[in-house]
């Protein structure tokens, strides 16, 4: 199935952005963060997205109350996108995309890898949730295989995860209008051990 | 004991903002990053402040590779400033200070006070860290009692919190310079009934 969303490009100027950030990738984005807003709402879980972190380098002030921002820099995340609470656990995870058919390992940053699994570590649930946009299809891999994987790959393996080994190795996210992206089932089946999702 | 930081006036432009941000919250702030990164250092807590959210609206691109934010503005927090694990718990804070001996029900958002109640309804650990500045004491309150501290305001109480009453109803922070604000060590008091925290 298809992921379908309301339209994010309105109000939202970093579409404009000529990166991997395209207007796909905000569908994603979006789709998430909707999710996470009907979770909240019905007291599933605590999940919010982090702010875009900017490095402010000039601020105006045309009146007192009003800073205007006048030249900014996108920095690189000190961790991962999505951080909360689900059922008394920390949880914590990045989400990509690719228009490929296997996800490179070089979309990611390592820095990003090692935070999930100090996650991990302590007890936390920390994964890595792909969109695969050729086949629609979205998977969650816990950091414990995504690392294995990556592992791999160091020692001659695959560079990138195709999306049947994703899928074979993760779980995959129904999709759906009430939440667009269902992730919390997956962690349901995934880290409590159950077939069916929480209602 | 008064709080000494480095100083964080270097590199940082947000000093220039002419609001309730000055040096002094920005001590406190840095304090708090540098405590921060002590505990993961230490492997104690993985904890991070959130970046500041910005809405961007427009961007130039001088070179395909470094895009330039010309316009953008201070957005109003969706949530805390910080969060994170420790021992295995979800933890998520919001830091704030006064200059005043007592600390104003108006300095905090009350989306913010609903966000750390829903975290201890979720079974987090959620709370409000407070620096006096004049008396350069750093207080920890759980959100439960500054609910009630809140609620009691709302029926004809008092308006702020005096440092005497926080310290009465919280737990008092360690300071000192490793970490410069020993948070964790109230956390372990508060919520793992411990006199001595874990080292």
């Amino acid at each position: 199935m298809k992921i379908k969303f309301p339209d994010p490009t309105i109000n939202n100027p970093k579409l404009s952005k000529p990166s991997e950030e395209n207007s796909h990738g905000m569908l994603f984005e979006n789709g998430l963060n909707i999710s996470n807003e009907y979770y909240r709402i019905h007291d599933r879980a605590i999940i919010y997205k982090k702010p875009t972190p900017v490095q402010i380098v000039k601020v105006d002030y045309p009146t007192r109350s009003k800073a205007r921002i006048t030249e900014a820099y996108y920095r690189t995340p000190s961790t991962t996108d999505y951080n909360g609470i689900y059922r008394g656990k920390y949880i914590d995870f990045e989400a990509k995309e690719t228009n490929n058919l296997s996800f490179s390992f070089t979309h990611i940053y390592s820095h990003q890898i090692d935070h999930l699994k100090e996650v991990a570590k302590h007890g936390g649930i920390g994964f890595i949730i792909i969109y695969y946009k050729k086949t629609g299809e979205v998977v969650l891999l816990d950091i414990g295989v995504f690392g294995e994987l990556l592992s791999a790959s160091e020692s001659g393996g695959l560079k990138s995860i195709p999306v049947a080994v994703a899928k074979a190795r993760g779980i995959l996210v129904n999709l759906g209008y009430t939440p667009p992206i269902d992730y919390l089932r997956a962690v349901d089946q995934l880290y409590f051990k159950e077939k069916e999702p929480l209602t």
